[in-house]
């Protein structure tokens, strides 16, 4: 039974108050009854294009007051069996990075210290790996679940190591993911050059493009993400511009010719079981998004995100019953 | 031969003049060289989220002035086989749903008592209450296909019966819709409690989800319908948010993973031989739908809905040819 | 000293966390601590053109957070002299308008009985009729200044009496609003009618036109409206459409050639020393306002009420000074 | 008494029905009961920069049923005095300029033979050309009144000698406008040369920059309106870009640092009793005018064009009557 | 190795400097040095509804900045193999359509004489005709690939002949296509008459609707293709109206239900092999674009256009080597 | 007699090419023919709230195609007095601000060194800084002329010292500008502190309020502004978020009730005589600006500094001129 649960919106309509993610109590502090806690990155000085997802929290928060709390798809009540809040933005020192990344640390690690699972709204792909630093220093390399149209793993760029292009490079250097477990899914888009393509697999990742996506179907996909990951603490991040730009126009830096967001939600749903430590969904950017179809999408991946808090808590309690009725026998 | 028939683009661009639906002639009165009637229903005060579908009779006749005679895909030149008119708007009350709802009663029943079809522009869903109450008194407790994302059979809403989320919940009340006989297509989206779900089976509706729509096939799902309806007279209710947001952002209630405006299409055409006694295009709401694709969606829907007019014209002209001529022999 | 008051951006970047008014804190509950609360009333059914000023306060608060606690122009350091919070938005019944007016002033009471001073965000204007019933409650019949385009003293609209256009000539007969001490600002655009024009004046209200306020100027204004109100107890409500459509698209029914901002902010702030007991700005229609310039209108507009707020406090604070220095001499 | 006025918007809300200019009756044969016309001409084939005027017409009419038939300013009932309908829009050739001349001649004859005052929505400023070759056959030489950004008096473009930017100089040398008796104000903006400043006096217009303009003030400018006039018969055009693009960024080739629509409406009504014997308003184009500014601007000026037209019937009516009075004597 | 190639992107961001397509040099002059020009042709007097094409180059342009030089789905590094500039925009004169088509056939001759292949950006489709006018003087009759919605081989327009809905017809007529080695494809929407469909195909194009290329796939689809062109010197043109509108909101007659992006891209990937002597993109039209989606398709198209000239060289040095190999042994 | 002028826009249309400053020659070396340099420094690191002014160069490119060169107020045929071009924009690193000023201050210096006049288009404000100090190292301390909302004199923000709100304090400090020569107009808003507003004066700036210069008048002003500075070498700093936001809605910070666009061009026009030696206009954000005004604003006051280097030319030519006279006498 959940302690922090949205607002009953038959007893105030949606569209009423300050716009928490679906409605969610807005608490500032961590308190020992957070399953999980939705929370803003709104930093976006690593972009190398389009800029201003430092408003994507914002954007994403406004549509989500739309979910409500039973997840048809996967059939859960969520909030009968978690509780979360909307834990606010965390602070961001805009134009640095660096320092930005030592606060995001120092916000998320007590997070992550707790056992709450942090769902991130970015701000830019940057922004992942000050999330990994966190967790690792927690649960140790991570197995990372990338959905992205761009591996971001480029070495460098105009001389800095720290951009949204280079997060995943930089998180195999400092061995907080582990990529032989690790997986980006939905890469494409015209590149610099033919070893551009080869640098995420020589690193050790898993990549799959969104052709080969298509070839495969969701299932095989998700078949395959289990295989990778099996039972490591995993993060998952999700880069809007996975998705077709139809579906994502509001966007850095987007790709045509990718999959659709009911593609994307099939495999987010196909991550249950997983041991999912974090999750982020990140490069939403609302001034291309007048008619708020992006925020749309993020908002249902935030919330398939969530139901899968939920169900992996079912999960686990069903496992727990089971132990415990076979300890009894 | 048709009497009343759209201005010929050949002859004024179809960009001049005040836009009526498909360039229709704008007729304030009833006569009867009419096979059917484009007329809105411009009230919008049954939203529970984005309001504005008020201007949607507005934007769909803007974009109206696009769309041809001759039916491609139904190989059916309209005007050979049917007359009708933009009848122009129905006077509502903004503000004041019941003295709306009779007001729309008492315009709609002229148009049932001739026999003429009416294809109404919504305004939100809550609008098709007032209209079955029309069709009933004519022609008795009807089918209804519904096409739409959300059931709209909630039971009341801050303690009022009647918003567009209620509708058909009370249709069924007021014995003017027989659920037996009736299906909704494309129900998908969160939901409060997981009896929503049930609830629109619950009245007798046959319910099938957007993902069931996926499994079956446009093909299968036409099968289905026909199957339900027979031959009993027919509303058809079309809400935008049937499609998926990327092709109807312009909406009040968005729900991702939804079908696409050709399965849509392919759907309506599928209902001919249906006895249809009228149809409705529901919850455009042109205020977020700067590209008009939303317009361009619902006034497709609406054209094709016209071609089913005239294409029963035709199937009971050559029911009857051939019963004379079965009688000749 | 300031209890409540904004967030320093020094410390978390402006754009950060879920939008409250000026980034003060959000409260749900009142206290003693609270010289005024900020609060959206989301309802827009009254509306009789363009719609959606539900979604005005989430505008509002939106831009808000741009606003810096001194203001220059009145050399007034805000929270020195005051507190207060984003009391969140009254729950309303959308669609049903004497169930929202019940509502509203049910949830006002408690704020005028307390002694804080509301300062409301629309929402339409009619929903200033249920603010000014509350206030009467605890006031008596009050003085009205009101900033508008529109007298919005009509009798009624489509045989009802409660919409947008009527709210002013409501609170006449029912006696809560009193003429005499009343004056409109403003006023312009064309009429249905010529007795239109004078039906304000038979009220009893005094009604200046945008054209005599130009004529006249700012400062001359203010006096007047000081002379008529002197120090009866008074409400202030600011139709955003009172300002030239350039600087406030966004609303449901712009009229051209009004007054600037710069010209609204300058009367607002002459209004200081009166005994202001509530506060509204209406009519924002996000929908309608793609650059935000209307946002930012409203957000200043509340902004020199609230510094109003702080003002009156101080003005009070020294003549209780002064009295006891008169006493002590 | 008026045959023909607006739709009462207290029998249906102003939202309803295919949208005609003030919701006029749209009638598409003349007859003797019609004082004036308002018809668009939705021709944008002369364009030299932004294009798409062509849609002008729909966004003005979209605007104008906002309008209301009592003219506060101008202390006029339009309806008691004139009738006048929604003649829809004329004929054009898309993409061919002198064939669409041709046709709005043959169009535009009829109305000015009938003595019928046309107030005309354009397209682009090319269309004023073929209105007054019209109006010259039935009056001769006409004095011009030309609000504008620009004198439109260039000789050529690209060889050819018809476009937006040469109607004048045409129309100067088919004899059809007198430039004597003609004026331009509100020019401004950079040239191409220094010598294009002077074509326009060359050709003998009258000419007044914006700047001249705001040194002169309204009322001495339409003194000399009044004395360069006089009594001949006299077109006005208005070229919407003669505001400042604050009040119309809505038009193909915006100038900074124009007029305000108050002024150009304190203008407009300062033509009373000018023989005017046709209007129109061009350059409206919707595609850049998303808050609908540019259209409420056009709606007004039209609304005062009207206004005009009954003013000066009730004049010369008094006209008649006192001549009649002084027979009498 | 290419002397023309795009701006490193690592050595100045890509959004620096006046946007040229894909960054490439901008070239007024042609040299020996080029393989291919892109060129804009910003003419849209032929369009019947919607019209600003004329500002689809730069609009293309705007978004191509982030295509990047190695086009992953062909494996092709293009700059190692080809060499291009963007050539700037030819010179049209606005509004006068026979007059552009002499312009564009003079400058476009001296490109086609020199052996390059142009890669234009219209502009409205009535440019095809000058385009294949050029191009049939060197090359004599070509076979023309049509991606479209529309056949465009109306017979006259308002008693023109040259608009956006004739130019195939004209070039059937004028014998500068050979239609028994042509074809459209994806062509919908419905039509005037039952004969518009035959038209084309009776003028001797092979047809195939859009409901034909999904049921073919688009493997089929590359096939049929190669046999009806085989091995003659072949224009590609894409009407960007070709894809559904969801893609592609920003054109001048969208009709829904169309084929997505990544489908026409894998047709376009599928021309590879054929002797194209020059390719178009049209119909672009900024304005109903506002998330850059249409333009993003169209910058995709074109890059794939631009990959084909890349592979088509390499195929052809291949051959030579062949054989010079063959005859070495 | 100029080298570099713009393109004729008779020869070929304003709207075709590459878009470079008002049809400028786009350079990317400098040479001895050049009297002025436009250039975008395209870096919004700087940003604390709206971002995205990397786009502010193009969009006032966009815009400027519409400029003639014959500037009518200033009576001054521009490129017969001097010649420019289109310098491209600066190299930056996006993401990292001290990196950025080292590249910035490394091309600027050459421009300096060789007495050309830059003209830079930002960009925020935080580009003025680098462009100053390579000033400096040609010119020694400068006096500045910053039209602006904000001082933008901030000592730091999250702990850093660069950003676009500190490069005037700094710019003291590094003793590049001389305050006693220096001047800011058109401060206003709310500050976070009432010592905010002193901090610009304490750094021995005149200041002058928005509500002064309404005051004393543009007239009186610019007397101020030359007495302030005198015959220094001076740079002027135009940041659009002068301008009130109905004039430059797109703008990262924008303050109500500021001045006109009509008032900042003759502001600027004022400035004649002085000695300029560089120029920047910053802060255009074209996300906030879907009509165009704010580029159209921008666009004319970077037209305006180019018309003060032609007039200073002239001046200076005419003095040398009279001094050879004065001489031979």
């Amino acid at each position: 039974m959940a302690l922090y649960e949205p607002k009953d919106s038959s007893q105030s309509p949606r569209f009423t108050g300050p716009r928490t993610f679906m409605r969610l109590p807005y608490k500032e502090e961590l308190d020992d009854n957070m399953d999980f806690v939705v929370t803003g990155i709104p930093f976006d000085t690593g972009a190398s294009f389009r800029v201003g997802a430092r408003f994507g929290p914002q954007a994403i928060r406004d549509f989500s007051i739309l979910l409500r709390p039973f997840n048809v798809e996967q059939n859960t009540a969520i909030f009968d069996l978690v509780s979360g809040v909307d834990y606010g933005d965390l602070v961001v020192a805009p134009g640095y990075i660096k320092q930005s990344y030592e606060r995001i640390v120092e916000q998320m690690l007590p997070i992550f210290n707790r056992g709450i699972i942090p769902i991130a709204m970015g701000g830019d792909h940057s922004i992942t790996l000050a999330e990994l630093r966190a967790a690792a220093q927690v649960y140790g390399p991570l197995a990372l679940i990338q959905f992205d149209a761009h591996s971001d793993t480029w070495d460098s760029y105009f001389g800095e190591k720290y951009m949204h292009g280079t997060p995943f490079k930089r998180a195999v250097e400092e061995e907080i993911i582990d990529p032989s477990a690790s997986i980006q899914i939905g890469i494409r888009g015209p590149l610099y050059d033919s070893t551009d393509l080869e640098v995420a697999r020589e690193l050790g990742f898993a990549v799959y493009s969104s052709e080969e996506l298509f070839e495969l179907g969701v299932g095989q996909m998700v078949d395959i993400i289990h295989e990778r990951v099996k039972d490591r603490p995993v993060f998952v991040t999700f880069d809007i511009d996975f998705f077709d730009p139809v579906y994502a126009p509001g966007t850095g830096t987007p790709e045509v010719a990718g999959p659709s967001v009911r593609d994307g939600l099939h495999l987010i749903r196909g991550l249950k079981g997983l041991n999912i430590v974090g999750f982020d969904c990140v490069e939403v950017l609302p001034a291309f998004d007048p008619s708020q179809i992006t925020a749309a999408a993020a908002a249902n991946v935030m919330y398939e995100m969530i139901t899968l808090v939920a169900i992996n808590r079912r999960l686990k309690a069903d496992t727990a019953v089971q132990k415990q009725k076979q300890k009894a026998i």
